[in-house]
């Protein structure tokens, strides 16, 4: 048996990971989602949970009807019920779980193995008669007794299932195990079975690996490992390591992942951790000088692949392990060239940031650069002072003098808040030298305390020519401010 | 042999986690941590690299003045500088790291084989001599010629090493091979082989405790898992995997695992995902209906394990999976008690919220609740109006008018920004009730622009009682105040 053949993903993305508290996503949304991990490959999307409301059927039907090439799928209790509520989605295949550890069958469902017994088979010969691809899966399996969950499968498969699920409900199984129990399954059952893993000891993902291995046919995982308590199984991590550390073709568009995950954070409102391997935003970042040198020679000596691979870039970052690599590699994005006196100097100058524990800055770059090279760098807005009046009962209000190529500017304006008015008094000041249009405003999430370090950047044109900047402050309108006036010397140059 | 007999934890936080980019500890803080780690039980801390900076020496003398019981140790390279510096710091022990691939010997190091085996042993020797307990470590020993690796082994156990470090430096690993490895390893060399595992694609926990599994004496790991790129293994996962998982104590203080993690998520600035096992915010949170219910039952039917075991609280939150016994379980806690026909017009409103794709807070069910239960419940602290004033040459300045039990108090402060002068002076204008602590202050990223929604959370305490509240306006300010008064109100009902 060649290892890995055949394997198949489930993505459970809409039906596990909308299951995390706080998450709500609209039928568009869900389409949005569908679209893209059909595009990806994904071969079966579990699209929710039919019987739950008449919104969940409306974003299901809209799935069915987008007549994509991934099979698309209802999650089911075996209840006829939630059959028909699938049905009347139109969907292909059904995920039927059963709850199978006696804990689960008597604390929850409050009966027995025959009744869970009947009851399976019951449905499963329903959902067959009425022509859909029936999964049929056993909650908390891991808990369960194996004869009886064995011995259940079997009545699934007499009753017609197409294919069995085993879930670890609470995420309790090491890979050894998972892999003892794959074996004799996929050697005892006559359909493919799945591995369903949750990560609530952070194992969902070897686990998964470890069912693939010992011969099982499919996997469910979701998308940035979403879903409730500790999630799912990453279907990012999963699909590379096949990919690249067993050196299986799954089918999957390694190249749409990152896209994916930032669409599918962007979404469902769940950022993805920083240090989340692939997906995470410091994947591919390098800070400490030691390591730039060595990737700046050959990237593999940092990384174990190319950002590219997965869609996305590497950032190179300056802080206070900023060694003499990174901060020529940086100057030299910024297209200048120095020699080792001056090198040393700016590499002190952002040491002396750094230690302050804060991130240095292209732009922060550039100031210390111009400096140290004694390069005089013309801004044409400067900015003189701003003050602003806010308040539940007071009018929004910002005030700015700037000067604008020597002749100063002095004007006002009012907003939905003191940041809006700051923006828009500076935009009408400077509008005698072009229009400008904030095309983008973000706000980094701000953590700690009120004094916290504070990260707006912002997009701003003029004439179909794009700027970006950025402007870092413990106060957010003084962030904003300089953000704004960097990006329009950028634009005025 | 007695499987994990002896197993020691290297916690590298203030090393690796160091290292990730854009963190930059004090002296101060980086003793906080070592304190705690201490207390803990972590075996041994690597509490820094010696040779960096002036102001790196400093924290590790910190540490080490402090007589703490964990064994503290100093990263170096194969420079006898390297030791000289650790030596001034007072250190118990070196990771002394060579750089055994081919790829990084060449490409990095820019020398040979021979040139590293010669280095490695008389640093060692120079180490030994000075009385420095010696961990040799390989750096990208996963990429390594093996056969090399194990004379490079063989030579710095005969220079004196007291023990050896294998790391898979760009997380190339998977389990089976890492059992291999240190199946050869362990029953090879004379002295305990440590592991150490980077994140890259997500298996650094499943192979560190395959490598523990196969006779690995001591497990290099971080709390939160936190470090370059997608970080290092996730102390508090191994820890629990082995207590839970394979039943073998490890003499780790589980119960802090929580407050450590808190504790370095807020003095590195890297938030935890929500979805982190063990550690996230969500993975003892339980929202859909089915579940709660399944929980109030018997909470092990979705939990692997109480929370108060990591020293922290399971929490239920309602939205749109809310069902009736989740809805009743929250009022209980709010000391509600209703009947039939109140449950489903709570559970009713409740739902209207949750398609919303908002999550229904605690303070959203009291006022559902009280409107439902006709209860009226007045806020002992009222906003009357605020003002605030700031620039770039103006000190952001506050003022606020409230009630306070009906009674009128005018406060000013000035702050950091408009928004932490503002929240100075609420506090000070309510200090006459009770000492408000402001424990989070949280802003999710704001994307758009100016006149975007802000959405503001914040966490405030008072004796003891920590409550959560939140605020959404187009103005930072206004939601902030909002917020925080909102919150000031839960706390003195």
């Amino acid at each position: 048996m060649v290892l890995f053949e055949n394997v198949r993903f489930l993505d459970t993305t809409l039906r596990d990971g909308e299951q995390t508290p706080g998450v709500a996503l609209t039928c568009e949304e869900k389409l949005w989602i569908a679209r893209k991990l059909d595009e990806m490959g994904v071969h079966i999307i579990e699209a929710g949970s039919a019987i739950t409301s008449e919104g969940e059927r409306n974003a299901i039907r809209g799935i069915t009807a987008e007549g994509l090439d991934s099979e698309i799928c209802s999650y089911c209790r075996i209840m006829k019920q939630d059959v028909d509520y699938a049905l009347e989605c139109d969907v292909d295949s059904i995920h039927l779980v059963a709850p199978v550890s006696d804990l689960h069958i008597n604390v929850k469902l409050k009966k027995d193995r025959q009744a869970v017994r009947e009851m399976s088979t019951s449905v499963i010969e329903y959902a067959k008669d009425h022509g859909l691809i029936v999964e049929f899966s056993g909650e908390d399996a891991s808990r369960a007794d194996f004869d009886f969950l064995k011995s259940l499968y079997q009545d699934g498969i007499d009753a017609g299932a197409d294919r069995l699920c085993y879930c670890d409900t609470v995420g309790m199984l090491v890979p050894e195990k998972t892999e003892a129990i794959f074996s004799e399954l996929s050697s005892e059952c006559s359909v493919p079975v799945s591995i369903h893993c949750h990560d609530d000891f952070g194992l969902s993902v070897s686990n998964t690996i470890a069912a693939l291995k010992a011969g099982a046919g499919e996997a469910h995982m979701t998308i940035n490992g979403i879903g409730e308590r500790a999630g799912n199984t990453s279907l990012e991590e999963v699909v590379m390591i096949l990919e690249w550390l067993y050196d299986h073709r799954t089918g999957i568009k390694s190249e749409e992942i990152y896209k994916t995950s930032r669409l599918v954070s962007r979404l469902t409102g769940i950022p993805v951790a920083i240090n989340k391997s692939l997906v995470g935003g410091n994947a591919f970042t390098h800070e400490a000088g030691i390591h730039v040198h060595g990737l700046l020679a050959d990237t593999s000596t940092y990384e174990p692949l190319k950002p590219e691979v997965l869609g996305r870039e590497r950032k190179i970052v300056l802080g206070k392990h900023a060694g003499k690599s990174s901060v020529t590699l940086a100057l030299k994005e910024l297209g200048l060239e120095v020699d080792d006196s001056q090198l040393n100097e700016i590499l002190t100058r952002v040491k002396e940031i750094g230690d302050h524990g804060k991130h240095v800055t292209d732009s922060d770059l550039q100031t210390i650069a111009d400096t140290v090279l004694n390069i005089y760098r013309e801004s044409r807005v400067k900015l003189k002072d701003f003050t602003i009046v806010s308040g539940n009962q007071v009018m929004p209000t910002a005030s700015v003098r700037i000067t604008v190529d020597g002749e100063e500017v002095v004007e006002a304006d009012i907003g939905d808040g003191p940041v809006d008015a700051v923006v828009k008094g500076i935009r009408k000041a400077v509008s005698g030298i072009g229009d400008v249009q904030l095309e983008e405003y973000h706000v980094d999430a701000i953590t700690g305390g009120t004094d916290a370090l504070v990260e707006v950047r912002v997009k701003l044109s003029k004439d179909g020519k794009m700027v970006s900047s950025r402007g870092a402050r413990t106060d957010i309108i003084t962030a904003s401010v300089e953000a704004v006036i960097n990006a329009i010397n950028q634009l005025m140059n």
